[in-house]
């Protein structure tokens, strides 16, 4: 059997931490007589980091964002026998190395491109960057059906949703439910999320996340964006996408058919799951992830989501509702505000308003490329950040 | 298209009203361009409402097991142009004929014959006569393979698992999850136990069931014998097979993968959820079914199962682990030691105790067909009456 080859954008994030530990815990090998081959590992700019992972799996090539950086990564590498090379081109050239597998864990709008260029290559791509497609959105899912690439899933709560509809018609589904944690202010009333800080934002009850990402959950913007990738990754329809609310965290997604029939995946909130999941597909491969005990856990617990005091989800399904740019535009408006209530400028409640401010102003044509999609994106960040400065 | 073909065992029994509940409900057609033909519907005694189902849905034949009412449904149905027979060969007579899909919802041992020789026919037998697979066990299931037929489990908690399976492997299991609801007396202590009556003992919370199964529910010997029935059904091994107590009845069944990932399927209590599985399978069809709606639902809890104070899913566990005819002689115990019990004779605490001391003392060697299964369930009967009637 030939290995199978596998590129990682964005090798030094948790996604590609949680990738290549999955590989290495098995040798390098997963399955009888198969084996991984490191085709190109990528970061933004943590050379020493990425040297040292370059050097333990051996790719073809090694790639920094940030060319700056390149000297610092040639040095770590010299003597290996890796190329290493830097820029956003490069990172493009390298995603577009042809490949069995390619884990597309660039977090936010960076990783637009790589990850385009990954499914023009035509293989399967493990998806862990929702931004892309929730700006993308039919110019990506036009590029995966052109090219003849396979988009896996692998945020838990997508990656449970594909599970779920193993062996069945997307037909015969009626409704898709995203579960949402709710996120640390779940039982806060309107005036104290008013009053919300930073730090109260980022404690994220269930996952270990990045700061951008837990203000997100505490908003439920987060929930919205996946409201829209699902939305894209799943032709059902919004009117069979919903959310509830499940503070565990344990079920990460459920689908509901026209018989009466509800599936759900549940698991640990540990990510190796999902990727274990993309790695192996359509066969299962094993993770050193603590089996789940629900009789240790005792109770899971559901409730209606309130789009009273977390209006972000509403937002997010107008977004797709309107289709073209909106959604663009929404994610880029966000990703300035939330820097902006990070950084003290904007209160908690103003992330969501500052999304549907900008969204109001400003509506551009359907992007018909990523070069367009790049170009609404650049724009709706100026006219985002113009607000924030005016707020 | 060609209409599917279909019949129904046991089709004034509940699980026969529910088959035929939902192939009425489409007019007779589930698919489009589809349609079922009915060739045998089989009742034990009703000859009434057998003659009534017939006269609608116009099978090629309708049986009764028991003969001396054969008159009554000849006149019943005198110029519907639908053959009537009567007697044990000529349900088997009627099974036997070549169908796409078999309905084999006869309760008990009574089912055993016919359910085998629908087997023998080769086509696909929706099982809902639990009972027949813990006796016959190897037996069947070499049936099934030497036949090329198709077993789909019927019962809520399998057809669940089924589900859940879809698109897996069955090597990539490391558990499969038994729900249970626990029964009436899930929180009495052991001496309240002693003491319970007949009539506390068929009150299920969840589902609407006859005197027997409720009381089998209420000693967790029901779930013994699913354990039993998954055991022959899924080639998992028994120590990838448990059960966890599920108050609410909501989760039917669940599957973990190697990866970490759990499928649960979840659904109402209702049986024409997992018939209408079976009906459509591979493909889905619609029911009349409330959608879940688990944020009104609240909560789902969690327990491990109790072996101290309900001893009988230990018991069914063990003989399993026997093989042979230990499960046979187990399943017959029980059978009449519930009878015992709704007659007043023995003490709740004593039907499993029964079935401990006659599997103790009556330890046959393996049945290899049919004939030996029902000789064995006649001795264990025989043996059991004897052990009831010294309490």
């Amino acid at each position: 059997m030939t290995p199978r080859t596998i590129s990682i954008l964005g090798a030094t994030g948790s996604i590609g931490a949680s990738t290549l530990d999955l590989i290495r815990r098995e040798g390098g090998m997963w399955r009888e007589g198969g084996m991984w081959r490191v085709v190109a590992l990528t970061a933004n700019g943590n050379a020493e980091e990425l040297a040292r992972l370059a050097r333990e799996f051996r790719p073809d090539i090694a790639v920094l964002g940030d060319e700056t950086r390149l000297p610092e990564l040639r040095e770590a590498l010299s003597g290996a026998g890796v190329a290493c090379a830097g820029g956003a081109g490069a990172l493009i050239e390298a995603a577009s190395r042809p490949v069995d597998l390619t884990i597309a864990g660039i977090v936010g709008c960076a990783g637009l491109a790589p990850t385009m260029a990954a499914i023009e290559q035509g293989g399967t791509v493990g998806l862990a960057n929702k931004e892309a497609l929730v700006s993308a959105g039919e110019v990506m899912t036009a590029a995966v059906a052109r090219n003849g690439a396979t988009l896996l899933p692998v945020d838990s709560e997508h990656n449970a949703i594909f599970q779920c509809l193993a062996g069945n018609d997307p037909a015969d589904v009626s409704m898709i439910t995203l579960t949402a944690s709710g996120g640390p202010f779940r039982e806060w009333g309107a005036q104290q999320l008013a009053s919300a800080t930073p730090a109260q934002a980022v404690k994220h009850p269930n996952w270990d996340m990045g700061a951008k990402i837990s203000v997100d959950s505490a908003t439920m913007m987060n929930k919205g964006l996946e409201l829209i990738e699902a939305y894209h990754l799943f032709a059902v329809g919004l009117d069979r996408l919903r959310i509830i609310i499940h503070p565990q965290s344990i079920v990460h997604s459920m689908v509901e058919y026209r018989d009466g029939s509800t599936l759900a995946q549940l698991g640990p909130s540990d990510m190796r799951v999902p990727i274990a999941s993309v790695l192996a597909w359509p066969q299962r491969m094993d993770t050193p992830c603590t089996p789940l005990d629900l009789a240790a856990i005792g109770q899971l617990t559901f409730e209606a989501p309130d789009e009273q005091r977390f209006p972000a989800t509403r937002l997010c399904r107008q977004a797709a509702e309107a289709g073209g740019a909106a959604a663009a535009v929404l994610n880029a408006a966000n990703e300035v505000a939330v820097a902006a209530f990070l950084d003290g400028q904007i209160a908690f409640t103003r992330i969501a308003a500052h999304g549907e401010d900008v969204i109001s102003a400003f509506a551009p044509p359907a992007p018909a490329s990523l070069d367009d999609v790049l170009a609404i994106d650049r724009e709706a960040r100026a006219r985002a950040r113009l607000l924030t400065q005016a707020a």
